[in-house]
């Protein structure tokens, strides 16, 4: 359910000012891709710790800022990833255990910190969603109430959504609901407009949300502690990390590449940042690359015809350990998405499971410049599976 | 292009206070059906031309009130499709030709006038859409300027609508477009919020604008005159009527029938009135029964499984002249729906277009009480062929 928007300091635990959160595995300063660094140094001028991109590169090799993987605070986020204490997050939470996901607001395609952008049009678009979209969607959230997320994938599932990648009929639904709450706030006119178009024109809104669900799902399958099922598949750019519910919070990493994506006009692999990025969260709970039958349509976005795409997904069966009981496609004859990663299978059939992705450029403030489905390194698993036999 | 929202007394050609539109071929008062004629009571009600629907019986029957279908001047209607001079009806238009067609708002689910609900709840809502509702759209649309139905569909196709019996994902699209021109309007908040709310809590909505849609194609089609090609597909409860391109506005009928439909809870085939509409329009261009492949989710709707609902509407490439250029089914390879029904090609295989319908009650006011997939009588297109032969 999500439950409402909050300043990520006041919310995520452990989260201060002088620490920045990123996407995937830890690393540190010195080994980040310049896509990372150049998103972390957009944060740190947001957050005011320096003034110019130049300073925050002094800054942040100073020793004086903590960087930590957002998935370590209980929070998740797309490309980069960065996640600075004044900016706001969407709170997500588990019912069955009251544990809470944490996810920044989607800036929209193109020139955006999370693909390392910098420039002053994205500084500013992040403050005025920090100062304007914020409290408008928090006093929107408190008049609708709690909104039921697993109800929306449900049934952006049956629109075509795959709800990683393509987001556009959950993004639709979600606007329907926040349109008719943000305008219950009775808030100016040109605010309210401004705030409407702001969610309207961003077909991937809703990919924010997908990931706090899939977060919160997750933190509760870790909490519970048992089975070899993945609970986290992330990359920083230069390595990717699964974590296991047997083994906590324990990170098992192989390298990131570049490999199985459609670029766009003009671009190639030299330009490209290797696998980034903490929105395959959606897969390790079912969706995304999991879920293609869903959505057919996206072959034209990420290359591939419709039967390989479908096929490809299916095989996603063989490693999981069942089916999810609300997320169905009605393309299969309603049958369930394949669901919770058994670490065990990835290793005996050696099939790694498959990801959605965008691929951000090596140069920071061009943005995207791919799309396509990859797979976690295989070493990941491996470890893990190490990790579990010297367990047991 | 959908152009703007006006009184049918307006624009609609011949439409004049004492005329009543409604569904299908041609019918006199003495034949209609008792849901047509309740919708028709209460279509003459709301107009003022009398107080009671009691005293509306007896005006219905004095003759001095006309009825015509709606086909035969321009406009369509879903179910009994009452259309009287006040009531707005969208304007849509054909762009090549600059012929417009014209169709009124979709009132909901449940007691509507156009399944014979006539009660003060129906009347009222009635006023409000015709007082407030009205102008509001008019000057929301008169800011967003025309908007792309065709590309509309395509995408709703693309989520999982087949856009007759479904209509979520369009009214979805619909209502990001519509919210913003009408937030745009300035227009007091709690106005908006009705309005807004009004269209959002109609998953049907969009049922007027492709129905409109299809109507604006379909009577261009008509207007160049070539081809057996149908133009028109509707029932009036009684019976069920075709028009052909090449026959201009010659009507070709047989009996309608209750058949193929699954019923809601506690109602049967007893309670049913027989195929009613004109909203098969939809279907003469392929969307509807022809594109269920685009809509596997509506299977729960209109019973059947998935894949026998596919197999039926793809025998429709067997009656149909060709694919739509852009009404594309992912899950089929983006392969286009067959449209176009060939009048000659239905006879010699015997194979009848499929429609999705819905039923509604023989007691006025009870509204719908089934659905389904249903056939258009092989009747229909033996006359015409008859008169197709005649001619030649």
């Amino acid at each position: 359910m999500l439950i409402g928007i909050e300043r990520a300091g006041d919310v995520i635990p452990g989260m201060r000012r002088d620490l920045v959160l990123h996407a995937g595995p830890p690393i540190s300063w010195d080994r980040m891709t310049s896509a990372m660094r150049a998103s972390i140094c957009g944060g740190l001028v947001f957050e005011g710790l320096c003034t110019t991109v130049e300073e925050a590169e002094q800054l942040a090799a100073s020793g004086e800022i903590g960087f930590a993987p957002a998935h370590d605070h209980q929070a998740a986020g797309a490309m980069a990833g960065t996640i600075t204490a004044s900016m706001p997050v969407f709170v997500v939470e588990e019912r069955n255990s009251g544990l809470r996901s944490f996810v920044s607001v989607n800036e929209g395609l193109g020139k955006a910190l999370r693909f390392g952008a910098n420039g002053p049009e994205v500084l500013d678009r992040l403050r005025w969603i920090r100062d304007s979209l914020h409290p408008l969607l928090k006093h929107a959230l408190a008049i609708s109430g709690p909104m039921d997320l697993k109800q929306m994938i449900a049934e952006a599932l049956r629109r075509g959504d795959e709800v990683h990648n393509r987001n556009k009929a959950a993004t639709s639904q979600f606007f329907r609901d926040i349109a008719l709450a943000l305008v219950a706030t009775r808030a100016e006119h040109g605010e309210l407009e401004k705030a409407l178009r702001f969610i309207s024109g961003n077909d991937h809104f809703f990919l924010s949300l997908s990931i706090a669900h899939a977060k919160a799902v997750s933190l509760y399958v870790e909490e519970l502690g048992s089975g070899d099922i993945v609970t986290v598949m992330a990359g920083n750019g230069v390595e990717v990390g699964i974590r296991v519910a047997s083994l906590g919070k324990t990170w098992f990493t192989a390298p990131a590449s570049v490999a199985n994506v459609k670029f766009f006009e003009g671009h190639g692999e030299a330009d490209a940042t290797p696998t980034m990025g903490d929105s395959y969260i959606t897969e390790s709970i079912g969706l995304g690359a999991f879920a293609l039958a869903a959505a057919p349509a996206i072959s034209s976005f990420i290359g591939g015809t419709v039967e390989e795409l479908i096929a490809r997904s299916e095989r996603m069966r063989e490693i999981t350990v069942g089916e999810h009981r609300h997320f169905r496609i009605p393309a299969l004859g309603f049958r369930g998405v394949p669901s919770g990663i058994d670490v065990r299978k990835v290793v005996a059939t050696g099939i790694s499971p498959l990801i959605n992705t965008g691929i951000a450029s090596r140069v920071p403030g061009v943005g995207q410049i791919g799309a396509g489905v990859q797979q976690i390194p295989l070493g990941c698993f491996a470890a893990a599976l190490a990790a579990l036999e010297r367990q047991s």
